[in-house]
């Protein structure tokens, strides 16, 4: 946000072109003149209720259509948990990639991959890496760890009390696993760690959720416990939060390296170099310059781990799939390696630790979203762990594509093609 | 990524007890049986080039229609410049929220606000903290900067060739901004900044990209410039990258609060008293007193910035008007400040550094993503800024909501209420 | 690093306005001249040796008398476990501050602190604030948590080879333990973690290192591990290191809010308002308003942690004890927070997550050093968790008189007054 | 700071086997004895004062010595204007390493260089790297860019007010430029850059400091600066505040890499195998594979940059020459690189963007520390930036040596040699 005052200086310089400084105090000033009605709110999907929230949004009949089309219209009562103040569906174009050979711990197999996007060139993209993975024979992917965490946060008088507590907590956390599974079949409480800064103490509860990605889950456990805490515990907290910031809830964190958040994956793939050749159009060597010089660029942007990017491909998927997108925020951060090794293969890696993934609950039952969910056989229990060593080898997949393209002058040209093109000749 | 061996140990035995050391291993090597049918690729959107995509998927009529609804399959030429491989649309619920009075510099108004998400309570809590915000006058949204950078990384065979390599760019920057120009209408190169690091240099172009979100743009341009610089540089660079990862696509990094990366927008509001507690339950003394606690608490965690979180909004709303979404992984940054005013009000800002928005090309020309900026009124040229200035006002509106819901005790509550219940009432 | 052209382009005019670009390129060009005699090498400090070496040194004799005075080369024996070429002593003024009231778990009572700095002003400002602390009562300082750790890295040919090191590993912590316990008798393995990246292992391995600051104890323990973990794993790694850098040996990372290095302290200390005004002519209110700005400036900074600055404090007490100063890279990061209290007490807190020091080993037995200790009380077996807390609240006392003279707008006046002066009044 | 449950347990639970709760909370509570003397304050070094701050201290007449030794009281009046509280010097041990080659844009030459530290091992590593790199024809090393900050911050009643301000700063920046330079001679304003986050204002001024380091000027330049604001902008701010931490002043952060701090210099040299072979006992793919493995474990760690540590060798040279040995806390980070060139050599750069240091003022005119100076000519005016060269090229050495001795499992042994060993044979 600092500017050099030069810069500053045009743009402010081009606000007073236009308008007087008074106008434009007056425009940042508060507005006491009445207000148009509220959208009225509420969980609702009836025809009526839709109606009047869509004559606020004040569109043409075949605008509004693009909205609450009969198919949207039709099933409407599919989405009313997922949503409030409904008015219909936004549709986002998707693609099909693969197949992705997978050799994970949990997925094992051929996967075609459903994207939902609207970035010319980035379905192209992640399919020729596909391609080249499936060609070499498949990446290994491995679930390393998993759980999430809810971080409640309390204020004390002093330190000394702060310290009672801390003691009480450690000594009772057999009842506080009680009082977590007293909410929920699916999780259970695994660790807790516990962060002292002067008067406030941090609670950082991590859980497993099994299938679920499971932050509603960890939410009404940590809840239980509270309950638990204030009715037991001999020192009372001046406040008490049931998040004080300390989970990395939907935030880009240093601390995923360090600590559990949703499910830490790692996968690699060895490529011969006539592969590379064929589906990169570039060679080993290069794409290991690529990667020192870039390395160190993701270092001095002072990213968060450092790789080419991994938001593309996870936030396509977790569109198409029924994810919370955006816990893109905080899953597309890792570390991307890629090495040429003795026997003359380029061996590359990614690993992230903040997939947030489920194959049940959030928005996986929606229509389009199972569909999507079955296009790669990972919908419903027992498929969350495969799911995240899939979207880490779709990652792999992607670094492989872009980072080739990068190398062979490739990049910009695959935008213009895919991107701008005004005759689009149908190959398939 | 670092668990503790106690972890581990449960987890590697837990896969231990079904399968072998020797089975695992297996699992994860490669395999050259014969790889199932490649995805029939490219930008038709022929239906049969749909229909032989589609059989590949292995979907139930009924699942495939979900997918490929009429209406998708009637507009399906509008989504051939945004994606490859089409199959059909993934539909996301979408909820409307306001109004939200907006006192900015650009955007000025009562806006209505389209949020697409499959995350129960987002939608009911954005709502209430934009009603809190439009009866407390609107809150100011001030766009500060706006940019887009484009990294070019050069490899020379020492400090010495780099150095000089950088004294001559330095001289030709005139040169470069007319190549850059001879690309694009829209946009403009406005500075240039250099990073030596060894015998690396990273030339950074910082453009204006008008009302376009301009990703592509200033690749286009950059590759202008670049092959000026191949032409015409005394100094040949060993190797060049169109990109070296110094610009912070699509990553959250720090180098987001130091110089361009989309637009910057700052938004405050001051609230009274009564409000807080009509619309929050709760005080403004203790939400100050949560800020103190959970501001740290982010810092802790070693976010970028520290905010509630502004992931939420952004993704429904980039997701609902046809932004990219994958740019929520840099856009949901930034810092949100409470405090109490002497004259007893509720003071709370945020300050997002990095808002890719654009409200001309992408995903905006999308027909239902068309709809909802028209809700909006910001679709098309000259609504870019305004546009950012809605984005910050809205990331402030759920920062209020939320953190009152968790002073008020009510976070947990409002999520089971939504998410869980089997019976809806319905309100509307 | 990354500098806009304007002002690249002043500074490289600069530097040709005085050469022309051949001869800077000459300048940065290898040299094959014959090289100067080296200096001669060793831990000998003999007479002899020393005027070898100082021969090459150049020093007029007065010069040199300021290296190697009379008390310097009596005692020059005791040097020679810690320096190697050794040609006398560097010597930093030294001043005492204090009492500072300690009301910590080990730590307890008023402590004299000598400090070693060349920074005029710096123990005039750090001696104000343990004066206002020690008025107030004391501040409570309190060891949260300690221990250091060693990171080897492991390569292997790939990802399945690393997780059956991995799981062999986990079964042989036992193994571990008793071999890094055969090299010490102060020092004691207290945990392992794993870290999987690809095909690389990183094992971190965390010890208790007694009353020692303990860099080397940690280094010649995991050295045992290593060598039972070659001689016994069934899977031989490719290449082994002793650190691949995840200890965050002497040098500021995030990781310190969530593992273990060095002692982890958190002080406190609650003022009345009186105090406040007569020590720091400050208020309270403007205190805060103040941490509030500032605690924001850091999280835009990009620190770790937030806080106005505790290098200044440690620098000095590390130097003046005998303590590892490179270690102030590592040790100046954690968390300072001001707050107003109900019944209208300033309260302030700091945390330091990383303080790495010891009362045995290292410096601490060098004569000017030992005596700094033995003022404290703090020399020998049983005193670094007491040395540990005193540093913490050392920093609390920098944090108060530093940020009040700031808000008293003095800072300025007191370097002025006391860097500048050329009439110095004798007070005492 | 967050501790696993199981070692806070064990921590805890040591704790109340020697004490109960009650015992322990009443060590935290603040008392209100008598405190014993206060240290007499103040800038005087008579022998008097000396003697009344001494008996506080209350050491034997031996250990008194060792503060406060013939010589240090002979040169007392020299050390006044760098310390307050005086009591005597501490003495720490000085090595002298060298010849180091270096070819910089402003150092060129053979340097000795003196370092004091009471680590073993230290100095005979970093004399290694140095020989090293000189018998390979010299480093490269290039003072990139300087500057130093100061970063006032302004709270107003809101963000018009804010803007408003900023607006009059912009077009005042050569009046502000005129009251700076109304305080030094020697420094000059040379940037303004403007951060504003809700009703705060940062102002970041950049300046030129000569040969000083600069600190204190930045601050009295900066406090004119205030003064005229104050007095001549229509917009009073309703706080203001000298430096309000976007300095980054005395703390390792990440803005270092995207601003000004101190001095930016990188260094790289290229070295033949055999030379590697010969110093290093190891092999050039060794250490590019040693690179792999710990940059990216610097990168997991959370660190700022990514190196094996500058830390070391900085504190040891800043502390010799006089300078202020706090700044290794923002000075101690950067990127080291090591690759394999074409031709078979190792190549290895370092980059710094936050040297801070100076040959005028500060410490560099007290005795030993002007004859350290003298050692290696870098004495007064005309000679910080050469330093500075010099700074980045022993950093280069010192990493060069310690990734060498990781490499050939030296790093435990180097250690235990020198740290350990009863009989020191001597070479010399």
């Amino acid at each position: 946000m600092s500017e050099s005052y030069i810069f500053s200086k045009n743009y402010i310089n081009g606000l007073l072109s236009e308008s007087s400084e008074t106008c434009l105090v007056s425009r940042l000033s508060k507005k006491n003149t009445p207000l148009p009605p509220r959208v009225p709110g509420g969980t609702s999907v009836s025809t009526d209720a839709i109606r009047k929230r869509l004559l606020l949004a004040a569109l043409s009949k075949m605008e509004e259509d693009m909205l609450i089309d009969p198919q949207t219209l039709d099933l409407k009562e599919k989405y009313q948990k997922n949503i409030e103040n409904f008015i219909g569906t936004v549709k986002v174009p998707l693609g099909l990639i693969g197949p992705l050979r997978v050799n994970g711990v949990h997925a094992q197999g051929d996967y075609y991959i459903p994207l939902a996007t609207s970035e010319a060139a980035l379905v192209a993209s992640y399919h020729r890496g596909t391609l080249l993975i499936s060609e070499a024979g498949g990446c290994a992917s491995v679930l390393l760890s998993e759980g999430v965490s809810r971080a409640p946060g309390f204020v004390f008088h002093n330190l000394a009390d702060a310290g009672l507590f801390v003691k009480w907590c450690i000594d009772h956390l057999e009842d506080f696993k009680e009082a977590a599974h007293s909410t929920t079949s699916h999780g259970s409480l695994r660790n807790l760690k516990v962060n002292v800064d002067g008067n406030h103490v941090y609670l950082i509860f991590e859980y497993h959720t099994g299938d679920a990605s499971g932050q509603n889950m960890v939410t009404f456990a940590t809840e239980a416990v509270i309950r638990f805490i204030l009715l037991y515990s001999p020192v009372k907290p001046v406040h008490h939060f049931i998040e004080a910031n300390l989970s990395g809830d939907k935030k880009a964190s240093t601390q995923s390296f360090h600590s559990v958040r949703g499910k830490k994956v790692t996968a690699e793939v060895q490529i011969p170099r006539h592969l590379i050749e064929k589906y990169l159009h570039t060679t080993p060597e290069l794409m290991v310059k690529y990667w020192n010089i870039s390395a160190v660029g993701g270092v001095l942007s002072g990213c968060i781990g450092t790789q080419g990017h991994y938001a593309n491909g996870l936030a396509a998927l977790y569109l198409a799939s029924g994810q919370d997108v955006a816990c893109v925020a905080e899953s597309a951060i890792g570390v991307t390696r890629i090495e040429l090794t003795k026997d003359d293969m380029l061996y590359a890696s990614v690993t992230l630790p903040n997939i947030m993934v489920g194959t049940i609950g959030g928005g996986t039952k929606l229509p389009s979203q199972q569909a999507c969910l079955k296009i790669m056989g990972l919908s419903g229990d027992q498929k969350a762990r495969s799911f995240a060593e899939v979207c880490a080898a779709l990652a792999l997949a992607g670094e492989l594509s872009i980072q080739g393209a990068i190398c062979a002058h490739h990049f910009a040209k695959a935008h213009h093609r895919l991107a701008r093109t005004k005759k689009i000749v149908n190959k398939a």
